[in-house]
């Protein structure tokens, strides 16, 4: 008796990702059914075994899972590429913009930055942000897998316009408070929505921006509501200088005495932990997520993810924010991430491609605690897949033996406008490079458009003469 | 009276590269008369003087002088991707390929790899390889701006079969002058060929692969018929230890005795050049290629180009070889010298994007001895142009002021495929992403097919066995 599937995805280069390496299978298939994967294996098999609905031809294409962007702030998209190339990106480049984002760009700047990361193939997206009604349903509406952390943090209301560099932030009590409440009224609202295609972490912002008491509630609530904690930690200098004023240890020292280090924690960053601080995160159960290209752009550094896996942790890979990195793309984080560990350690086996395709994917999705829901291609796994062109002329010739090249061309050559198909829970969102379920030109027009009247009240405030690259402009070098 | 024009791009965000940045122009227009450009100036002045055969919108667009990649080997795309993650890849993993490489090919190698450049903008291709019957005329063919450098060495015609790491390379003056003979016999053929798109750079190999005699003999016949030379400089630890039990010199002292070091080389990599040597290089005239990626992924290691480019020197910028870089498209190697260079001075002011791009236009061009001719959009030089969409997601929005983000964006969120038209000597060779000189298709299907076989003749070759990566094909990781 056939079995039934919805789709049938054939003829496949297929890289479940399974057990230790990255799976391949020759002429693979996957048989969807309903959201999940029902069956994976030889397509002779498949076809013969399964009654489809309908059939995805992947002849001279690769399949893959979905690609995993684990640390992301998409409303910054809105005023992507504004804070390059400066010693200070935050006050020098961003503040002055980041103040004239009202709700309507913020959410237009979502929408922009899911449009880009699904067209370059990625299907979960953990994204951490104020969150705005409407920012969620961004998810639920496009149809990507999402966790949703919403912002926590005691910084007073009015801003930090009184606060300067080296003193002790102001912490006020009570905005920490009502962002607190906040976040768990949106992870009532959220937490496994959307037949849990959207799930909801907590977002302590970071140790300095919150009191050790809100540190602590923001935990014992985790804990009690079974969410994870999404934060960012030894982010830079200036929070390591802020939490040895406030308290006299480092971020890793205050939060081990704190027993905030355990596997409900995803750590981003870890730019300023050094070696040994990296090693007990790790050893705690912590997951990071590496943001290589964002810490490359505007720290020029690389932090420290080998460590951190060499001592047993699962990293993921973040975009971060295109007002920095530019771009939400896991195909530019796999080869810089792979690139600049190369050059960290001056050797060209570190982080080989089937590594950080690992991250982007089922070691990814273990860092964000959904091991087991998605990361590989496996029966009864969410159907979340991509199909990739092997045929563009950077991506050819795709070779199989005695060398199988397609795994270092993904990474080292592919851009990400190679995808062809996305498919997330069973139903195809993208196809033949056309987005199903959003209008494309309509987002990038209405982005434009918000975009345009935030450089229009940044032009008008007297802020932005604080703009570092006012003098690039004056000099015709922008 | 109206002027003639042959093709009006209008309506552009003009980057020029004129001057001393980017040379931004809005409502930018471009006239191209023949092969060259007549007038650039704004839309409406140039829509009011000229009479054109053809408008070519570019609303909505960045157009940009044609992108220079300084160093390519295209035959070695034919094994793209089969070099990477090794200590030694030229011997463990490039080397039981490439004896395999057939003339055959060889061509399809060129083709495929010339086809991925230009996709991606690249309109001036700088090919060092052994001048195959056939190599030219894809240049001439395709419509690409070519400067074409015929290796010359004397290593051994039976290849380095005997030869042990450490011990000196064995030189074979016959093999050496019989490739300089082809070399110069090329150089008749085809410099200043195709209306002077083609051009001829005599290409030594390296230092320690000619003896110290051909190395002169060749810098005496450069000398005399105008060409310049195209060099491997101190590319790898393997080159100065065979300078040093050759000549007792490292590279840069034994060029700069043999008065080998001046506005005449252009010298690739500098890998293994210390701080003061790439000074010494420099202020002697001497032009570099910097191959980010490719050295990255290769060696680990980022090349001196800041301090080269400090003491007052031109870089230009270079894919490569695929086997090891996996791709030429110069957007990647524009993100990866900034961030490489960022990453290795620790500051993010490093290498701004317009200091990159102007490495791919202008400052690549005058170091590849072009810079009369491209680089740069001003009356009286070659109409070199490309037309890259600024509509695509990862690129929006597109702000003016106070800071315009569109050169920021192009480096760091642009891949390449975001070029939509592209133009060299007036003739316009890619319109909407459609290649109009070259069957895309053919020339995809037939480097497969050629790869296949090379693939097929390496598994049969007991030197196979020493493929680094037969360990991890085995582990299930490729």
């Amino acid at each position: 008796m056939p079995r039934y599937a919805d789709c049938l995805v054939v003829h496949a280069h297929l890289f479940t990702m399974e057990g230790t390496g990255v799976g391949y299978r020759a002429d693979g298939a996957v048989a969807v059914r309903g959201d999940a994967i029902a069956d994976v294996g030889p397509t002779s098999r498949l076809q013969a075994e399964f009654e489809a609905e309908e059939i995805l031809d992947a002849r001279g294409c690769a399949v893959l899972p979905g690609l995993i962007d684990a640390h992301m702030h998409t409303p910054l998209a809105i005023v992507r590429g504004v804070a390059q190339d400066v010693a200070h990106w935050m006050q020098q480049a961003l503040a002055p913009y980041s103040r004239h984002i009202t709700p309507a760009a913020a959410l237009a700047g979502t929408r922009l930055n899911v449009v880009e990361a699904l067209k370059a193939g990625t299907t979960t997206m953990v994204d951490y942000a104020r969150p705005l009604p409407g920012w969620a349903e961004i998810y639920d509406q496009v149809g990507v897998r999402a966790r949703l952390s919403p912002t926590i943090n005691a910084l007073p209301a009015g801003g930090m316009a009184g606060w300067k560099l080296g003193d002790l932030y102001p912490l006020d009590e009570g905005s920490g408070e009502a962002a607190l409440d906040a976040a768990v009224a949106f992870s009532e609202d959220w937490h496994e929505a959307a037949d849990g295609r959207i799930t909801v972490m907590l977002g302590p912002q970071a140790p300095d921006m919150l009191s050790r008491e809100q540190l602590l509630k923001v935990k014992s609530i985790a804990q009690r509501q079974g969410l994870m904690i999404h934060m960012h930690v030894a982010q830079g200098d200036r929070e390591i200088d802020q939490m040895l004023q406030r308290y006299g240890q480092r971020t890793p020292a205050f939060l081990d005495d704190l027993r905030y280090l355990d596997d409900q924690l995803l750590a981003v960053h870890l730019t300023e932990a050094t070696d040994p601080e990296a090693e007990l995160i790790a050893r705690r159960g912590v997951r990071m997520v590496l943001c290589s290209g964002s810490i490359g752009i505007i720290d020029g550094i690389v932090p420290p993810a080998q460590v951190f896996r060499r001592a047993g942790g699962w990293v993921a890979l973040g975009s971060d924010q295109p007002s920095g990195n530019n771009c939400s793309n896991l195909f530019n984080e796999m080869k810089l991430t792979a690139l600049f560990n190369k050059i960290k350690f001056r050797d060209p086996t570190v982080m080989p491609a089937w590594e950080v395709l690992r991250m982007a994917t089922i070691e990814g999705a273990r860092a964000v605690g959904l091991g087991d829901t998605i990361g590989s291609l496996v029966a009864g796994k969410q159907a979340d897949l991509i199909v990739i062109d092997l045929v563009a002329p950077q991506l050819s010739p795709a070779l199989q033996t005695p060398i199988r090249n397609i795994v270092p061309n993904l990474v080292y050559a592919a851009s990400g406008h190679e995808v062809r198909d996305v498919m997330v829970a069973g139903r195809l969102l993208m196809r033949h490079r056309q987005l199903l379920t959003v209008d494309e030109p309509a987002v990038v027009a209405d982005a434009q458009r918000e975009a345009e009247a935030i450089a229009g009240r940044v032009a008008a405030d007297p802020v932005h003469s604080q703009l570092a690259l006012l003098e690039p402009m004056a000099a015709g070098q922008l």
